[in-house]
């Protein structure tokens, strides 16, 4: 791919749609558009990054109008790649954005490569690798989350550390160059510096391995997060199922112990996936069937995020008060239903005292749909702000280079004795860090970095 | 739906994009807008039409970051709707522009309905009913012919015909009229109004005739074209067929008369989609299997728009210059294939005799291909040049009102001797080209127009 060509693609998305974009990037880029102009003059002289309305027509058959459209100037290096840049802005559709792509290469241009304009902005110093990468995420999101998260590192969050931590191990290559020359010295001052670079080491290492602890923990949340429905028996676990889903799926039935298998849905709430459990009555089971049933439930408890306790207001208190004590209550929320029947005071009690928030509501009742959910989105909530989204790593290449630059951290820890091989180590670890920022960086990677972007980016 | 709601929507197409529009469109669009920016002076000043970067944040809370923008500002009525506008250019894919959207209904605006901001334009003024309909129709097309099409009603053709009608039904009713008036008058005098009501009707039914048969043609056209390829058996078919598709799917046999069935497949063509089919070899067959196909070959050059006549260069020309003979002609263009076993001046007298396009080949060479392709397509262009694109009828609800207006003056023409019949028939034209161009309308024709329309335009 030469990088002088003038490129361009699509930059919205395929399909129906009332308007696309078209982006045209390369030194060339205004002659090209101009061609396909028929108001030439009024194009020439546009101001930079003024919206003008224009005629599009056929390069070679100027009689053959296009389309309407609207184009903005953009002059080097003020534009997203730092080139001459056109934005064209045209009906949408599968016809209209095809055929000006089409004249356009006819004046001249060539089809964009896949993230061919992010990574000529990269290499024209832009964008560092990581912003660019996130560019792609941002893009690829299915999450609230992970939209946030990638964000992040593209407003140049994620870097900071790892230019931190660039630094560190600067330092920590320094003291194991002082320890190699100066290794005739008094045995004290030895010692002391073997302590200096083992606490530098020890400090790189809890830094790194926090991130990636980070990481496991943002994709797990990333993937969705698990709320298990528990509670006594004939509680109205189900009918709080139902209502959540806002259709019939549990079979509610006043019998007690109805639900014996477990039904789980997939709902987002503001753009978190969020997977409802429904479980069986937790209870001293004397039924093999019911039993078995029960230890899922307490498995389901352990591994969900959220916990809704469902209590029925016109039941007693005294067992459900010591199952509730064997379950992790910080994830546990409280849920007082069939209000209709009764109000229990003890129930709002049972929560009180054991500091659970929780909401009173009839399960049967249609209307209560709203207050649950939002009582839940505030559940939901209350989790998101105890989420770290400062993360350095934000996808799998940068993940596998921290994990390596971990490996090279403890190597360094297993040769205290032998400066030279932890030098070495240092010396990777610089090595990689460049290779994490894209200071250092080959065609071939670019080119695997890139190929995953979509044809427009 | 209120209209003096602000308006929000993607305008742009739905899935993984590097960029995606949003519109918004209202009264209060920019202080709406505005309240998601965090560079709130900046957006206050910006000049109308200009490109400028901010970060959107949400409304209510502040040190959410939702993503990095440009916007846009229109003031009215200088915009698409004639309304206050506000473009924003997002990151695409599935998260960042809902996040965006739900910002903005947070902040006071309201989802646009289906081609909400069209009608807004149309009910102020800003466009013509049948140039909102093209709107759509621009959008929504699958072959370059019906963007084409489309694009003329948008760029103002088509209604031009239509008020033409209207003149010529206002001075055929004023004559009728007069008729009425002056009934008592001389025979002569009768006469020759009689003369001239009759030559205004025949006029205007011809003219709408065209106009539905040009309509029929074009829906034609625009489902596809077929091109059959035709000509005497083993003269190399099926090999030129293959050759066209890329791979193999006719049996290609040495044998005589291998093809029996038919086999066709559609390819697109510059926009035009194009269905070739490859038939029988013509011949005087004696087999009646043979026979049949034969039949069927005559059926689909009749039918076909274009006819692909290969000829063998090794072969004697006798027999097919009679067959050639009882051919339309004028969509017959010629393949001499096989011009790696011989040369023939006679083949090519065959055509150029005949004045029938002609073009030499090696079917089985595989780097023919593009020298076939770029022959058929300018064949393809021949008949484009060919169609009328300035028809009035755009679409069904225009077609309908025509045929409803041929009807009314054929009921004129019925009505010769009651011209209180025929001027009531000719109110009733003027009626309908009201509803034509949507001088009338109703709220309820106008939803059922917009209603066909995609969200966001």
């Amino acid at each position: 791919m030469d990088p002088t060509d003038t490129i361009v693609a699509l930059a919205t998305a395929q399909g129906q749609g009332a308007l696309a974009l078209i982006r045209v990037s390369g030194e060339r880029s205004a002659t090209i558009v101009q061609t396909c102009i028929a108001e030439k003059e009024k194009f020439e002289k546009a101001a930079e990054r003024i919206v003008q309305l224009y005629t599009f027509i056929h390069p070679h058959n100027t009689r053959d109008v296009i389309d309407r459209i609207t184009a903005i100037r953009y002059r080097a290096p003020r534009s997203y790649t730092s080139e001459n840049m056109v934005e064209i802005l045209c009906h949408g559709g599968d016809i209209t954005p095809e055929r000006i792509l089409e004249s356009l290469v006819d004046a001249g241009a060539r089809y964009a490569g896949r993230g061919e304009f992010t990574k000529r902005a990269f290499l024209n110093g832009k964008t560092s690798l990581t912003k660019a990468e996130a560019v792609n995420r941002i893009i690829a999101s299915t999450t609230a989350i992970q939209q946030q998260h990638a964000l992040g590192h593209y407003l140049g969050g994620g870097e900071a550390l790892v230019l931190i931590w660039d630094k560190e191990v600067r330092e920590l290559l320094a003291d194991i160059e002082n320890a190699i020359e100066f290794s005739a010295e008094a045995d004290e001052d030895r010692n002391k510096t073997a302590e200096r670079i083992e606490t530098r080491v020890e400090k790189l290492k809890t830094g790194i391995m926090q991130e990636l602890k980070k990481r496991r923990y943002l994709k797990e949340v990333e993937h969705g997060i698990d709320v298990a429905i528990v509670g006594p028996v004939n509680a109205g676990k189900s009918s709080l199922f139902n209502l959540i889903m806002g259709y019939e799926r549990s079979i509610v039935d006043t019998e007690e112990g109805t639900t014996r298998d477990f039904i789980s849905e997939q709902r987002k709430i503001d753009g978190i996936k969020v997977r409802f459990i429904d479980t069986a009555g937790i209870r001293n089971a004397s039924k093999c069937v019911e039993k078995k049933g029960i230890e899922k439930s307490r498995e389901f408890i352990k591994k969900s995020r959220i916990v809704l306790w469902v209590s029925a207001a016109n039941e007693q208190t005294t067992e459900e008060e010591k199952l509730l004590q064997t379950t992790e209550q910080q994830k546990v929320v409280g849920i007082i239903n069939k209000i209709d029947l009764a109000h229990s005071t003890e129930k709002q009690e049972l929560f009180c005292n054991k500091k659970i928030p929780y909401l009173e509501i009839s399960a049967i009742k249609r209307e209560e749909k709203e207050r649950v959910e939002l009582f839940i989105r505030n559940c939901i909530y209350d989790i998101y702000n105890r989420i770290e989204y400062d993360c350095v790593i934000g996808n799998k290449r940068q993940e596998k280079i921290i994990e390596e630059i971990l490996k090279e951290v403890e190597a360094i820890k297993r040769s205290v004795n032998s400066e030279e091989i932890a030098a070495e180590h240092c010396k990777n670890i610089i090595g990689k860090i460049e290779e994490f920022t894209g200071k250092i960086t080959t065609e071939e990677i670019l080119n695997k970095i890139f190929d995953e972007f979509c044809i427009g980016k």
